[in-house]
């Protein structure tokens, strides 16, 4: 037995497609509550799926820290209640940022295991409504409590750490770090669901407030309300009801120690090294065979940590890479076509799901002016924390 | 397809077995952190199961409230890395006080999904860091926010309301419920894991404080601290390295509204009657060939809802039948063996893997001075809320 400990391998005689998506608008949603959003989010791709709530057999979803956010937790059962779907199984998944990714994951599972023929996977978190104090107790809950947040540790900190570290280790700069914010934007700029639309230059950037140094503000993904949904059906179902199904052809998991402290090395995520490897192996694809990305870019340097992670350049490489524009639409690995947690906006426990969603419309050919050409094999990496929880999942179109 | 939305006859090729268990002292436990609790749990079920910590493959744990409790999130990933896992899946759910059912839920799918061979399902809750208002809090979190806890709502309160209705519509006296409270506390005083290790009177339970009437304090059961672990194989693995495994026959779930007030009746928990029917089902048995079950009395009142609920009598005639005795040790259907919620303490999220304890020692033989004669096969039945979520389990000895 390995100690990733993922046997997949008895899993490839089924397939699980995405065979309908639904997200609300990203940004400071003052007019919506928590329930609100991640219903009419799931009402979208119930419609969108073209299937009735009737047909939902079971759900997972998302969620942070509702707890903190919104004085409520049961998730699964509001969510179920709210979206008119009482008596179905019901389920609320949490690991940190990463929620959304383990929500989808959970839901492909609840299929692979003969349980049930559709089921839906969503993402919720409202974050606006709490003073900004309560807002980073919340988010430190992703962290070490003992070790990190208790020392006065906050996720820019943490981030920071790892950026002054990249830089020191590989030569990487501050601009080409930078560069992963001016892209990000550009591409937020044509998502009509962002909460950041408009672009942003390498001097906004490196001129932007200090944060916490080397990043500042436009390294730093926002605070953000708002909700996502898929619905999963089984092969057999799919192709019954669905004529532009997408597939999801691997769902893997893997986590890191939850401090940052204890890990050998502050340049590497493990987690995400060991789910990447596993969803290739699972795919039965390569990092060359990508057409396109969304990865968890909460702060400028943790794209680069990811797009190496991946396996898209070397570890180390991450700046040059993105300098050389290999990253940007049209570029050999396009990432956050969707204009990322940067410029998309990143409502923690949503995250998963949305990346999810990009995905599937880039394969379904939707994208609009952010569409990757041929695009027919795309890959989502979700983060929890600094990196304790790390999820793949890959998706093709045929 | 149903509303319940469950198909699970097509997973009845395989097997999932319970080979280890690892349970904490319940109490108020100022000596130890929330993680102290899981990790010793943890460790103690990977010693009973006889396997080493590289054999897990993946993790679920339950909890409810943790950001609130313990200003930490991120739950999964905190586990696997303080029991000396880190890198494998781990992921945290939540369903208020059924949490801890839903991580065995998933437990289970994930070896029925041929994910993997090895599997631990974990619950835990450290309740008494905090001050008593902010307890309150987090515990009306499993309630409806904006239609119960803003208008002031709390347990007692609910619990009390289908209390008196169910006396009103059923003619149940106080001290039949009451009787609850007498047999559980005589349970609990053989279980040296029971937070409450002592016999109560039925004088002492209907002249104890008044809570919410007609509800006392000896109705309600207490916050507690404490953390269980139960190791799940699949059926060829547990076959291969374990003398004493404890089947799974059925895991099943099922939802009602998250607010009492959108509900038909006060006094019929409609997802505990959908996920017993269903479980039923997947076992092949009915509710005449359960030999003892360890049920959700979060409040006195709820042991009777849940017994009504699983058939062991008519709807409404809980009161009568445990005034009969016939939930006593060597009645009809022996009931809270443990000590229950009531008497063996109620750590939120831990209490349905601490059901799967009680129920796989039972079916061992090894439950003491509590055990039943020639138990074969005991059910667990979980709720969250007022009932927004249920959660039951069937298990077998042979």
């Amino acid at each position: 037995m390995s100690i990733l400990g993922i046997t997949n391998d008895k899993m490839t005689g089924k397939k699980v497609a995405i065979i309908g998506v639904g997200l609300t608008k990203f940004g400071e949603l003052w007019e919506k509550s928590y329930r609100d959003l991640i219903t009419e989010a799931g009402v979208k791709a119930i419609s969108d799926a073209g299937i009735d709530g009737i047909d939902v057999q079971e759900l997972f979803v998302g969620s942070m820290s509702p707890g903190l956010f919104a004085a409520q937790e049961h998730i699964g059962a509001l969510v179920a209640d709210y979206a008119g779907l009482t008596g179905i199984p019901a389920t609320r998944v949490e690991a940190a940022c990463a929620s959304g990714g383990l929500a989808l994951r959970q839901a492909y599972t609840s299929i692979m295991a003969g349980r049930n023929d559709i089921v839906v996977a969503g993402g919720v978190e409202k974050m606006t409504d709490v003073p900004t104090g309560l807002a980073m107790t919340a988010l430190m809950g992703a962290g070490d409590e003992e070790w990190e947040a208790f020392n006065g540790a906050t996720f820019p900190a943490l981030y920071a750490l790892m950026a002054r570290r990249h830089m020191m280790e590989y030569g990487t700069t501050i601009e080409q770090i930078s560069m992963v914010s001016v892209k990000n934007h550009a591409n937020a700029k044509h998502n009509e669901y962002a909460q950041f639309q408009f672009e942003v230059s390498l001097e906004d950037v490196l001129n932007s407030a200090k944060v916490a140094e080397p990043l500042r503000l436009l390294h730093c993904s926002p605070i953000t309300d708002g909700a996502a949904a898929v619905i999963l059906a089984s092969e057999k179902k799919a192709k019954e009801i669905c004529d532009n199904p997408v597939w999801i052809t691997a769902s893997a998991m893997a986590t890191d120690t939850l401090a940052l402290s204890d890990r050998k090395s502050l340049t590497q995520t493990n987690s995400a090294i060991l789910a990447a490897k596993d969803a290739y192996k699972q795919a039965g694809v390569g990092a060359k065979d990508i057409d396109f990305a969304e990865v968890h870019d909460c702060f400028a340097i943790a794209e680069l940590l990811a797009i190496e992670a991946l396996g898209f350049c070397k570890i180390g490489a991450g700046g040059k890479y993105t300098e050389d524009g290999h990253t940007k639409i049209g570029g050999e690995h396009p990432v956050n076509t969707s204009g990322g947690l940067k410029g998309k906006g990143h409502p923690v426990g949503t995250t998963g799901i949305a990346q999810a969603i990009e995905a599937t419309l880039q394969l379904r050919g939707t994208a609009g002016k952010r569409q990757v050409k041929d695009a027919n094999i795309g890959l989502t990496h979700n983060v929890g924390g600094s990196g304790a929880t790390a999820v793949v999942h890959i998706y093709r179109r045929d």
